[in-house]
């Protein structure tokens, strides 16, 4: 049928053409953002692993995949180190076929227009990380930034957007962790738009909450997604600098608390608040869920974000005027840790 | 507005009469099912909750419970015993209205013909237990029986079904176990139906099965739902058969297992399992997703099915001819541990 791609035969192009590409090297800013957000991804992986292996002394597992229909990974995680419990950091870069289920809901849920009956080609290309400490005065982080785009049959991307954020999820609150990590984010949003670390910082209160428990999951950060507001170019470029700032905001934070004191009672506190991320996640995250309902996905990929170890106690409260109830207060009342203007 | 009641009125109506009915009592076989079957959750409840103190040594904590809106409940949770890590039956009974949205979705899903455009008022009773012993040789299991009623605007039961069922999950495979259990339920759904065991042993399968593992959760039993297919009178001594049946099916084999010497790697081969159970409930159970999304339910009461302690390991496979690749073989292709007809 002359003029008329299948579905099949168009993301084979982007696929080969990337693929082509990659082989000739190197990636510039002339190539399509698909190859430039994987290689940014795949450098970011690297720094950031490279990062926590020297806080930890133990190395990664890393595992190389690849998928039959196009596009591969790398997870790398981390399991009983001596300052982590459980760290997973991974990329993906997909080459796939949206069905038309999947475009339905996108036009309908995020007001996506896209001019399609059947499946559309699509890219994927994120990085993806979860860090659970041992020790419970220290913080669980979360990062994510991917690119999404929908193609035109020649290749070009007929609709892109970015997404992704990052927040913390400590057990014991230190506010000067707090205002650190979200200082670190704004100085980054600053640079880009004045409205971005406001935005997102809400945003990021609103998703990563826990409804049937009515208590945020963590301290926030930001969060967003669908962002096509600027040049894909400018976009990207914000999507490096937050990236980059992983290590900048948590690191410090890891070394003023990973060698701290804590008790039995601490840790199993600890335990229940892990339980609780494993609550959010399994229940709530639009991510996890989608991840888990898709046929021939690497489970073990996206359940590397959960913890080593976790605990569910029947009416657990934190004793009146604690610090466990220090927490639970600030996650029932989400606030401002540094003005957001 | 004379002759139409608003659903509110219609609702109070069943709650004020079923009131008045049980300060009278007793209750009879000519009351509705409703107070009928809470009377038997009840007494259910306090026999098994006396067969696990018994077993255990440790009591239980007792909750009651009410809902503003109509109903009560009562939560009894024995945590951290001699035998058991953790053990949660609880009773409820809601007076309700469903709304549109929920008739809809049922009428969709279940092809229930309910006739009425707005909220309809419902009532609902049941009996729900998860019960996680400490020895890996121990088996988890799961109990569940309940009644629903859609009523008429003079309170008679519009539309009425019962459903429920009971399963095991071991961590590691005693095929005694696995034939005992599957006896006992099969032996009480032979005096009402020769044909509920195999069908609803297999229903079992197909619903206790993590999806995103590939396998199913445990050694199965049975699971039923929207049982109407005899008169209300029948399929409710069914379902006092099967519910009385819950210690000889469990006892015997908690009596035979929690002796048993473990090593600390099968505590923590069992630690993993209950990491499943997790992803199970929290992630494909019906009736747990339903509860945390209903506005204003107890969580702790749905959540008390979780074990106390769990565990993820990245990419952790059993060795090769050992007993905990036996249980996983066994979760991956579901047997008929006894004849099914």
């Amino acid at each position: 049928a002359f003029g008329v791609l299948s579905a099949k035969e168009v993301y084979c192009d982007a696929v080969l053409e990337d693929k082509k590409r990659r082989t000739e090297g190197p990636i510039t800013d002339s190539d399509p953002m698909r190859l430039r957000m994987e290689a940014f991804v795949k450098g970011l992986q690297n720094r950031i692993v490279s990062d926590i292996e020297q806080l930890d002394g133990k190395q990664f597992t890393r595992t190389a995949w690849e998928r039959s229909e196009g596009g591969e990974g790398i997870t790398c995680v981390l399991q009983d180190g001596n300052v982590f419990e459980k760290a997973g950091v991974g990329i993906s870069i997909v080459y796939g076929q949206l069905p038309k289920a999947a475009v339905e809901q996108m036009r309908h849920d995020r007001g996506k227009e896209i001019s399609a009956d059947g499946p559309v080609p699509f890219f994927a290309a994120g990085i993806s990380l979860v860090i659970h400490p041992h020790n419970p005065n220290a913080p669980t982080v979360h990062l994510n930034y991917r690119y999404f785009e929908i193609e035109n049959p020649d290749g070009t991307p007929k609709m892109w957007w970015f997404g992704g954020g990052s927040d913390l999820t400590p057990s014991y609150l230190f506010e000067d962790d707090a205002i650190h990590f979200h200082q670190v984010l704004k100085d980054g949003c600053d640079k880009y738009d004045k409205k971005y670390y406001s935005t997102f910082k809400q945003w990021c209160d609103k998703y990563f909450f826990i409804k049937h428990r009515g208590e945020a999951r963590g301290l926030g950060g930001i969060f967003f997604d669908d962002l096509d507001d600027k040049p894909a170019d400018e976009i990207f470029s914000f999507i490096k600098e937050m990236g980059n700032r992983f290590s900048l905001s948590y690191i410090p934070i890891m070394k003023k608390r990973m060698n701290m004191k804590y008790t039995n009672e601490m840790r199993e506190w600890q335990q229940l608040r892990r339980g609780r991320y494993v609550e959010f996640n399994l229940v709530w995250d639009r991510g996890t869920k989608f991840g888990l309902q898709t046929p021939g996905a690497r489970i073990e990929a996206i359940l590397m974000t959960l913890p080593l170890t976790a605990r569910w106690e029947y009416m657990k409260e934190p004793e009146e005027g604690s610090r466990e109830e220090d927490l639970q207060e600030v996650l029932k009342n989400p606030r401002d840790w540094i003005p957001l203007n």
